[in-house]
């Protein structure tokens, strides 16, 4: 992880799973970010007290209040960042926060194809959105052109539950409006990379793996993952990527996911 | 187009563009469909006389009211079309109604984002289901166990404007909300595939190229083709679509475009 030297990362559903295993292990690299922002809904919540308590401890982890489906709460939660990061930019912008609903193609709904959309490729929209002035700042701020993690990037946190050339696991869980999500936020990533190219902004999106937290496990199933090791792997890929990587779907191994 | 030979089609979104460009050329055929079912929002309109006017000439075109966000709609279309078709199944289902947006990445909107994936994506998920139990029994009805369009059949009308992998014309149109809807259409077309497959139903995504109609116009330019030559197209690659094509992405010339 020698190459991610960021100043300033934002995690968003960081009080649970892989998003709290990023916040933990940003904070413990040997050169870790200045500044942490890691959000969540509700962070005075009983599901938020591992984070509560990791603040306390890490002076430089910011808890930021945000709803990723409500316009307002994300423009309150980018004014709040922009304003602690006073004359500084945002390097890392991590669409973490997503949900999953264990429908069959037979029993899925119009309110929960809707609801889990809005939350897994909407939001990384609008969350994206509302913090690109930040990034961009940062980009300008960075020296050199090459496109990388430490100027200024979007990851968003995809699945190969979404990979529509190769549909994993649809034996084991259905759930059609996660993988359609998922294959909207690739396609989200894509047009990111598209549009953000001229602002110096990387943007990828990456499978963490199948890993042992209340999503993977949701199915009954014990993944052969700790969020340990999906983040150590997920965080190595950042370090590397690259201007050939911008608008690519990454395995938290560094390997292409169809799309 | 020899090879289709379908006793019932349904057409969602059939009042314009391509959706009446595949109903004319359906009732046209040497072998035309027993029955032709041509669905839209509303069958009074302004916007639906070109329809009434074909149904006016030919009793095989039934007009159905339509509103493919609307899970109440859907349900009495679909009881509509069963009491009508009697003993006999439903052999093609062609979800073609369809809106989009032409915002840019920058402008696009938590609304616009939520109405096009309904319209586009969950629409499709919903009419399948309920016209479901009529695609099943024309499969049954139908003999031999080789997939087919003639047989059974959900054909999604998407575009490459939805391919991630080569996400065309992104410097005339970036249209992220329809961008991201079809790529999750596509998702849901893979999704119905497998699960569809039991009841030997065939999946297809069909992309029906750049087209003169209002939507392909929209953005100012002059789209290479027509209505005519797209669906001539387009229903010439039902007629050959077998096993193999099941879960697949194809063009109006069956050639296959990248997810």
């Amino acid at each position: 992880m020698a190459g991610l030297r960021v100043c300033s990362a934002l995690v968003t559903g960081a009080n649970r799973g892989i998003g709290l295993g990023i916040v933990r292990q940003l904070l413990q690299m040997s050169n870790p970010p200045k500044w942490v922002y890691a959000t969540c809904r509700n962070p005075k919540g009983e599901r938020a007290q591992e984070l509560q308590h990791l603040a306390s401890k890490h002076p430089s982890l910011v808890i930021i209040p945000l709803e990723v489906t409500d316009s307002s709460s994300i423009q309150a939660a980018a004014a709040r960042v922009g304003e602690h990061l006073k004359d500084s930019g945002l390097n890392l912008l991590l669409n973490n926060a997503g949900i999953a609903k264990l429908n069959s193609l037979d029993t899925e709904t119009l309110e929960d194809m809707s609801q889990v959309y809005a939350t897994n490729t909407i939001g990384p929209l609008l969350v994206s959105q509302a913090f690109l002035p930040l990034l961009k700042k940062a980009a300008l701020g960075s020296p050199g052109s090459e496109l990388s993690c430490s100027k200024a990037a979007i990851i968003n946190i995809s699945s190969y539950g979404g990979s529509i050339g190769s549909p994993s696991g649809w034996d084991l869980m259905q759930a059609v409006s996660y993988r359609c999500s998922k294959a909207a936020l690739n396609m989200l990533t894509k047009c990111q990379s598209l549009g953000y190219r001229e602002h110096s902004i990387l943007c990828a999106a990456l499978h963490p793996g199948w890993v042992q937290t209340d999503m993977g496990s949701s199915a009954g199933h014990t993944p052969p993952l700790t969020v340990d090791m999906s983040v150590q792997g997920m965080l190595n890929v950042l370090s590397t990527l690259s201007e050939k990587d911008t608008g690519t779907f990454l395995d938290w191994e560094g390997k292409v996911v169809l799309w």
